[in-house]
This record gives structure tokens, C-alpha cells and sequence, in this order.
């Protein structure tokens, strides 16, 4: 028979288990925020009309698409969660519940160049909230503290959110009466990649005079504490609308993530956070890993009021932010910052030959009618390597049983953590087997 | 602006909240029992290369398969997680613990004609058990027993595992000098849906003598109690190893099913299951849902020796079981069978006005605190409203601050099932609200 070497795709995650059970920790505890904070899921096909998920047009995001070769209708594989969403949102707003408030974990699609950290194919995390006609501000603030809350028992204490509001920028642009508002936001956008010397040049390029720059960079690149930002553009004089409305929404939500329990320290006031994506309207995050912050934004998102403008005539506001899953355990994990002990371990069972196997498959049976995770090692092979199977698959805990062990209707269990072991009554064996841990537990 | 139709493709399901919260509840007691038998998940790509796919050879997988339309990699969605599991055994054996047991449920992607239950994108949940060079016969029985437990939890009580052995089927053939095998398995196969007169007329268009198709279906058709079904065959003068060893195999799974909890009620000895795909080897098995035997197999499978060789030289021996979600899901909520509570409702905590929302805010942080699912109403709008909204997501718990409950540090609990509310103090909080139910729940 032809022997087809076994590979896959490049740009493609494959993990081992030990490292799959890490990456799927990491996606519980995700998910496990979402829900505790009341969003619900949803679970779209993967696979979208084109014209659904080219809507907005082509550009960068055309070239990437994963093409299906079926059919007649054109289709290919989505390339976030966000066109589903609005699409879903349109489609089905009658049978909704507004404020609809979603999560979606799913794998995407972007035949990007392949390189370090960067997959074609990776989860996003989502949570929006989308309201019918209006939705309140205090959603920007709250939904902040859902991804607060996940880097929190992540165990990664040194996050930060960066905030900030496009109205507010739109205005002070239009108060010193400049109108490339789009060119100068693309530039700013990239301001933490390229640095100041590459804006200044950015900037000349598009014709803006020394004096505006100045003007651009004194409002932009101006880290204090957050309070002193917020007074400084409250005191500042410009008679500008959209300015003004900015501001009081950036002061609102700002004071707001701090009610719902994000720290003062977790959150930086930034003017350079743009977000590129041309549907955000107010309201935009990047969240950064203090001391990692080349990774770059781990979890993004930001207010859209025109969602789904492509798809339905009635205007659905929303806000969400996502977290790109399989980047951030790629870097997590190469930078030893995740220390995360799976939630239950696994205890097996060692029937130490045929005759205690019956035995042995009682004990199993009891375990998992109380939900204890258990195993049964059923082949029948030398005992040194029943124990090295216990061994290598990380067992804290085994049963063994052996003739005494039958005779005496007990069971010896192995602890192989301190490295004890003990002889238990079958009728006790519940008691003192703790498959459960209460919570992820950082090491 | 252009507006788009929102739409999806035909062949694929998209579920509303109500129906996605039900359908997650299912694969959740999958997942859940998957991991509490000890097995591990493994998550592969959804796109792998077109020659792992069709290693096989093409034939029918061929046309139904999704090709993407990339780059030079001829390259394509899966259509069954066994493929890429055995793609994963050999790639990565040097790294994996056997018996190595892994569960995966993923989508997976056909072609296929768009009708009734029938869907192009479709959860598969399979867990298979993987042997170094062997695995013992035990195994076959065991992985049924997680199947069961799973349909138990699900509130399907009428499940019927039908199992056979091919070993013993083709050993009974040889016996009576028929070498089409393949040729009568695969017309075997199709015993359920078109019957015998239509079997029979098969076997002739093969030119099977009418003597051996008596033989044949006098041996297969054979509906009596298990054990006596067993004695039947054992008292059989038929002297052929293959069949000698299929029927202590099918003995032993059988008695080793009850062993592992599986009822007598359950298990169905069939000699007529077959499992089209050519690579079991031995043990086969089919699930039907009393009353409902025209849904099909819920839950197939079977064991097979050769399943890595196309990809390695080494020997894998496994035994594996697979549910087909979305179909299943599909049907029993058509024939309404499904009876499962959600695991945790949602406590809404409703603000009156806005003067009350900060409080209202403190109460929700508290809950998150102690792990309990809750969302606070934030929109600023009619108290009719913010009721209706709770009434429409189904909560059955609210929390209702208003300006006594503020200034007396209480909160009102308002029980939307039994429709009683009661003024709680806000240091007990948490005594009151039971967020989580012990368990799933049948109504």
C-alpha cells in the first residue's frame, strides 16, 4: 500500500494533548467569562455567500479569502465573526432580544503570509452587545470588565486597556479645521508600530503643515494619569460638538469600567488607539501585556453605530471586542506566561492482572457515577508499563488493584504527587478521592 | 448604501438563541461524559491537504468534498474527523501516550444532496481509543458504555446498541463456500432500508444460489434474546477459525458491556449490522432510538486494524463511536425529545432608574464575584420594557433595585416562575440566588 506522508497545511495550530489541554483551559475560562456575565452563544456556518462577506467591498480582506470550489453560488470560509454577526443580527432581528447580548469562540479564516505567531487559521473570541435603535453607553464600560475578568484568572496581572473615543479626535481634527480626518486616523492607527520620526514623515506626506502636526502630536502622544488627561481636554477650549460629546462619553465609560471592578491601574486613557476597521464610531480598545507589549493588541474591539448598514435598513448600534485566541497562546506560551493547572484531573484505574479486572471495573463504574474523571487501564501488558502509562499521561491519583485488594474488598490508592500510598475501603473510596479542583488554580 | 439580502447557503443550520442554548446543552453532556471517561480532545484543522483526504482513494467522499480554491496546495474541508485522526496518530506517535484516547467534535463538511435532516456542515462527536500495535478487546466493550451514559443524561431512555462482529460473519460465509464477501456485506449493509424481499433480489442479481441465500438470511435474520442469540451460534457445527474467534469476541463485548453498566435492555445482538465504510474489522455497532428507528443509527462505529495504513507502516489498531450531532439534534427536537433544563439561568438585575444603576452595579459585580450568571439591564428606558425584556430572555430570577431598595440596602427578588417576590438584604444576597442547578435536568 502507498504510504501518504502524514502532514499538514503551514500556518495551520496542531497541538499535543498536554499542550491542547492548556490551549483548552485557556478557551474555558474564556468562555466560561462570557457566560457569566450573561452573554449567549451563537454558532454561525463557517462557510458565508460571498456576497455576504465581501459586502463592504473587497480590498485587503478579497485577497485573503479562503475561496470554496463548489457550485454555483459563490462562497467562502468567514474571515471573522463580525459579518456573521451583523448578518445574523439582520436576518433574524424579529426573533431577537434587544439589547442582544452574543458570544461567538469559532475558528477564522485569512490566508495571511505566513509567519511567527500569525496563523491562518485561528478562534476569535467574540462578545458584542447590539441594540435595536439605541443602546446605552455604560455598555462600553461593562463590557470591558468581562475581559478584565478573563485576563484576571488567566493569571495575567499586567494588562492594560487602552481607551479612547473617535468623536473626540474627529472634533479637536475639526477644530483646528483639518478635514483628512480618514488619512490622519490611517496614520495614527500606526503610530505604536512605526513610531513618532515615521508619523511626522506620515503626516508630510499627505501635505499637513509643521504647525498642525505640532498641533496633532501635543493633543495625541500625551500619557499621564487618567484623571489629569480627562481634566486636561474638559479645560481645553474648543467649541466643537462632536468634541465635547466625545469627551463626556470618554469620561463616562471611563468611570464606569472602574465601577464594574476594572482596576485604575488596568486602564490607560490613549488618543494614538484609532483601531483601523472604518466601522467604529466611538468608543475603541487595544489591551496590552505590560512588559510583552510586542505582542500587540491582545483583545480589540470598540462602538460601531453602523453595523449593519449592508444588510438591513434599521440601524443596530453595537459594541464588542474579541480576543484572537490562538495568537495569544502562541505568544503566552512561548513567553512562559501561562500557568494554569487543568481544572480536573484524570484519576486511572490498574487492574494489576485479568483476575481483578471485573473488580477493578466496578471501582471504575462508582467513580464515574459520582462525576469523578476516570480511566481503566484495560491491556493486559507487564505492570512496569501500566505504571509508566500513569506516569506519562500525568496521573495525580491511581487505584490499584491487585488479588489482596479483591480479597479484602479494598482498593490501595497512589498519590503520585507526595509519592504515598494508602489502602482504602471500596465503600470509602469517594471520600477520599478529590477529582475536582475548585477553580483553575495559577501555580 | 447598497443593501444585501441576509441570507445563508442551503444545507447548513443556524439556530436562535433558544434553540442554540439546546443544542449547546446536548454537546455539552457529550463533552462532559467524553472527558469524564478519561478521554483527551484533540483539535485538528479544518482544512487539511487533499491527499491525506483522499489517501483512500476517491469514489464517493471525492465528489462531496469541499476544495478550496488556493494557492498551489491542492487543499479541502474534511468530511469525517477519522481521517485527520489517523493523519494525527502517525504524525505525532513518537509523542502520544497508548492507548491513546481522544475525543473530538468538530465540524465536518459534505456535499450532499440538500434534504430533510440531511446538513452540508455538521458536528461530528467522536471518541476513539488507539492501541500501540494492540488493543485489548475490553475496549470495545468500555467505549459503548460512555455512548450509553451520554443518551442516558440526554433523557433518551430507548436506546438500543445493535452489535455485531464481521469476523464471525465472514467466517460463517466461508464456512458455506461463499467468496464474495465484500459484495454480500455491502448488500447486508442496506438490510434496514429496503428490507428483505429486496435483499434477496440483490443476492440473485449476484447469482447467489437460492439454497445459500436461505442459509445466509436464515443466520443473519435472527431476532431473540442475546444470550440465546449467543448459544445459537456457539452450538453451531461450524469449523472456521475467523468465525470460531468473531463469536468469543462478540461474547465478550457483549458481557463486558453489561460489566461496564450498559442494561441487557440496551444491547441488541444484530447480525445484520455491517457499517458500509470497508475499515472495521471486527466489532461493529449501530444505535436506534426505540419508536424512532427511522431517524437511523444515532451512534456507529466499530473497530479497525488498519486504519493508519496509508500514512505509517506501524500498526494502530483502534475502536472508535461517533454521533452525529446536528442531524440528531435535528430530529429530536422535530419528534420532540429533547427535555433538558440549561445548566445555569441568567439573574437580571433591573435597574428602575439612574439614580439606582450604581448600586445596581455593585449587586451585579457581587454575583460575578460568587460565580453566579447575571447581566444588568442598562438601557434607560420604560419599566414596562425592562420587565418584557426579562420575560422575553426566560429568566427566572430578577433583581429589582429601586430608590427603597438604595436607601434600605436591600434588593427585591422576583421569581418570574412561581411569581413571588420577596425584599432581601444585600449582605444575602448570594444565600438566595441559586444560580447553577446541580445537574442537567429532564422536565
Amino acid at each position: 500500500m502507498n504510504i501518504t506522508n502524514p502532514s499538514i497545511l503551514p500556518g495551520f495550530m496542531e497541538l499535543l494533548p498536554k499542550d491542547q489541554e492548556l490551549f483548552d483551559s485557556v478557551k474555558e475560562i474564556i468562555e466560561e467569562n462570557f457566560k457569566k456575565y450573561g452573554y449567549i452563544n451563537i454558532d454561525t456556518p463557517l462557510i458565508e455567500k460571498e456576497e455576504i462577506l465581501l459586502s463592504k467591498g473587497g480590498g485587503e480582506t478579497s485577497k485573503q479569502i479562503y475561496r470554496i470550489d463548489k457550485e454555483k453560488n459563490p462562497q467562502a470560509l468567514r474571515f471573522d465573526l463580525t459579518v456573521s454577526l451583523a448578518r445574523y443580527v439582520s436576518m433574524y432581528s424579529q426573533n431577537l432580544n434587544f439589547p442582544f447580548r452574543r458570544y461567538q469562540i469559532g475558528k477564522v479564516y485569512r490566508g495571511e503570509r505566513n509567519q511567527k505567531g500569525r496563523y491562518r487559521e485561528f478562534y476569535q473570541c467574540d462578545i458584542d452587545i447590539i441594540g435595536n435603535e439605541n443602546l446605552d453607553l455604560i455598555n462600553d464600560a461593562e463590557i470591558v470588565s468581562v475581559m478584565y475578568n478573563i485576563f484576571n484568572d488567566l493569571g495575567l496581572k499586567n494588562i492594560v486597556f487602552k481607551i479612547s473615543n473617535r468623536k473626540l479626535l474627529q472634533g479637536f481634527l475639526e477644530s483646528i479645521e483639518i478635514n483628512k480626518t480618514e488619512e490622519i486616523f490611517r496614520i495614527i492607527d500606526k503610530f505604536e508600530k512605526i513610531g513618532k520620526e515615521n508619523i511626522i514623515s506620515e503626516f508630510k506626506k499627505i501635505e499637513l503643515e509643521d504647525k498642525k502636526i505640532k498641533e496633532i502630536l501635543e493633543f495625541i502622544d500625551n500619557f499621564s494619569k487618567n484623571e489629569d488627561i480627562l481634566d486636561l481636554l474638559k479645560s481645553k477650549k474648543i467649541n466643537n460638538e462632536l468634541y465635547s460629546l466625545g469627551v463626556y462619553e470618554l469620561e463616562t465609560v471611563y468611570n464606569y469600567m472602574k465601577k464594574f471592578g476594572v482596576s485604575d491601574d488596568s486602564i490607560q486613557i490613549d488618543l494614538k488607539i484609532i483601531r483601523g476597521l472604518d466601522y467604529y464610531t466611538s468608543t475603541v480598545y487595544e489591551t496590552f501585556l505590560k512588559g510583552h507589549e510586542s505582542i500587540g493588541s491582545i483583545c480589540s474591539g470598540g462602538r460601531y453605530d453602523n453595523l449593519t448598514n449592508n444588510f438591513s435598513k434599521k440601524k443596530y448600534p453595537g459594541v464588542g471586542l474579541s480576543i484572537g485566541l490562538t495568537r495569544l497562546f502562541y505568544y503566552l506560551k512561548e513567553q512562559n506566561l501561562l500557568n494554569l493547572l487543568p481544572k480536573e484531573d484524570i484519576v486511572l484505574i490498574i487492574p494489576m492482572d485479568k483476575k481483578t479486572l471485573d473488580y477493578s471495573i466496578t471501582i471504575v463504574n462508582e467513580l464515574r457515577k459520582n462525576n469523578i474523571r476516570s480511566q481503566i487501564y484495560l491491556e493486559d501488558t507487564k505492570v512496569k508499563k501500566k505504571f509508566s502509562y500513569a506516569n506519562n499521561i500525568g496521573v495525580k491519583q491511581a487505584i490499584i488493584i491487585g488479588e489482596s485488594e479483591l480479597n479484602e474488598n479494598t482498593i490501595t490508592l497512589k498519590d503520585f504527587i507526595i509519592g504515598e500510598q494508602k489502602i482504602i475501603n471500596k465503600d470509602k473510596i469517594i471520600d477520599y478521592i478529590g477529582g475536582k479542583n475548585e477553580n483553575y488554580i495559577s501555580r
